[in-house]
């Protein structure tokens, strides 16, 4: 358990990733109390020297009792790299918030997101998961609805952005375009299939159900953090030529009847939520504009006439930030606030 | 009605547009049974030549006997010139195919898809409507699976391409494209926001529901294609930076079981649609590779375990070929077939 300090010790492992980036960052804009930064990486970018508040903090690479001392580790290395040192960071007394999918479904492992289960955050045993990017934006935006008109189904489609993928991913969006606008060869290295004016739903491994991984974390993981596996989620995730920001067409099944303008009322009052859904100004959530904001936007909300109880809605995100390092220092500022 | 000849004088009606363009090709491609081929299009184009067979053809501008002659006329200029000329044309003998979305809930007029309700020519009156782009290819996936396991409700969202749009689209994310690459400033014309490394969940005008009328023509022209009112259908239309090639995330409930390996033999012997369905050799089906092709093309079959009986499914066509040209002119084969 943290113990209560004027300011920590925190660690961010994958550093010079995409999310570790943003992790940093987000760190920073919040004046997150931080006594010392560590950075790391793998053995690459050992001694690399990124920005936090105007000092240059050099990369470490990750070793056994590295993590001594360390209050707060932020990982987003990968699941492979946090299968390993998850426990041993845990073990030195630091409390992990993981960005892999390595320890998501661990029933050991609360799966957070603030706005929606922050009381899970007390059973933590020194590892606490942080949610796929698609399935964070998406529960924010169902939680309020939830609670008021219990959600029995949800279909969604996703449209996701390439920074989801990382760096490499928004360099291959870029050179394929470059290359296509120049009647030159693509290379495709990152994808199966070139993204740059294609549309590709495949993100992630299939499954032996047809499914990939993808899907079934938001069917899975939105479960667990709404805390009622009662939820029946079916989910297609397309991966799409916009470098950041996610966006979800989302369609609602709800056992009690809740109108539009009830939704459009409640969400604009609900933690995290901004709506923005004036179709007559050509006003609703676009990835371009969330990008690097830290809300949920909800926009094009309306009555699905097909079924009784039923809502459309298109949530957007960015999803580096509430998708990944934002909704982490998030949990670590909820942990803060426990020790109080 | 069309009488039985050897070959025909055919118009396209809207030929220095995107889908009339396609229109000449998909006439000249097929061997369409032409003795003249005259077109059509505003003041603006008069005179300009097309080609169509090795010939040039002048463009002419519309008149009050222009159609005399004339045994069939594809139309592709907008509803507000098929609302004057479609009648003009019909009163004269001629029979229009019709790809504005003037026509297609007048119960008078028939609304066709030639793998699903050829019977519906049956009853034309001189006007035959060609559905909405993203309409047909989404009926042609979902007849087999009505027909034997009967549809109760879809639930679609779009990913659709700017020539959807037309020319001027195309050239915008194109314009957009070259300007966000060279860090200058974009101009924005056609969409009400900026199109490329975007998404915009926006097609066509908004109505008092809240849904756009894209929305709207998927669920009622469905409706009217399959012949059954009872089809609930709710969707969501969104533009994608891609340039040719409507996809399509397609959940169905059905009345009777059907598992997705049914669905995947039935869909392959199903006219018009190709089943691409190889995840893990990462085969499925994708927009620049459905782009000048003439079949539907489905995917990512798999149950829906949300629902006692779903399934979930991927849909591509190219929408100037399937969705537009290639369907009028194929309704133009039926007709010539039925005056056998």
């Amino acid at each position: 358990m943290l113990k209560k300090k004027e300011k920590y010790v925190v660690a961010v492992v994958g550093a010079t990733g995409a999310v570790g980036n943003e992790m940093i960052a987000v760190l920073e804009e919040r004046d997150f109390p931080v006594e010392t930064l560590r950075l790391f990486a793998s053995e690459r970018s050992e001694g690399v020297l990124l920005k936090f508040k105007g000092q240059d903090i050099p990369v470490e690479t990750l070793k056994e009792d590295c993590f001594n001392g360390i209050d707060i580790a932020l990982f987003s290395a990968g699941a492979e790299r946090s299968k390993i040192w998850a426990p041993v960071a845990a073990k030195s007394g630091c409390v992990v918030v993981d960005n892999s999918s390595q320890w998501r479904m661990d029933p050991e492992v609360p799966l957070v997101v603030p706005e929606v289960n922050p009381h899970d955050l007390k059973w933590h045993k020194g590892i606490i998961a942080n949610p796929n990017c698609s399935t964070i934006q998406m529960v924010v935006a169902l939680k309020p609805i939830h609670d008021v008109a219990k959600i029995k189904r949800v279909v969604v489609t996703t449209f996701q952005a390439v920074s989801g993928t990382g760096k490499k991913a928004m360099d291959e969006l870029l050179q394929q375009t470059v290359a296509l606008l120049n009647f030159k060869d693509i290379e495709i290295k990152v994808y199966p299939h070139q993204i740059a004016f294609n549309v590709l739903p495949h993100i992630d491994k299939f499954l032996e159900n047809g499914y990939t991984k993808e899907e079934m974390k938001m069917v899975n993981e939105t479960k667990k953090i709404m805390g009622d596996p009662s939820i029946r989620v079916t989910a297609t995730t397309v991966r799409v030529p916009v470098f950041r920001g996610h966006s979800e067409s989302v369609n609602i099944e709800t056992e009690k009847k809740i109108t539009a303008q009830e939704v459009r009322e409640l969400l604009s009052k609900s933690p995290g939520i901004v709506v923005i859904d004036n179709p007559e100004k050509n006003e609703y959530p676009l990835p371009i504009y969330a990008s690097g904001k830290d809300e949920v936007f909800v926009g094009r909300i309306r009555e699905d006439e097909s079924i009784e109880n039923g809502i459309n809605m298109w949530v957007v995100s960015d999803n580096l930030r509430k998708g990944a390092a934002l909704n982490a220092v998030q949990i670590a500022e909820e942990l803060i606030k426990m020790t109080a």
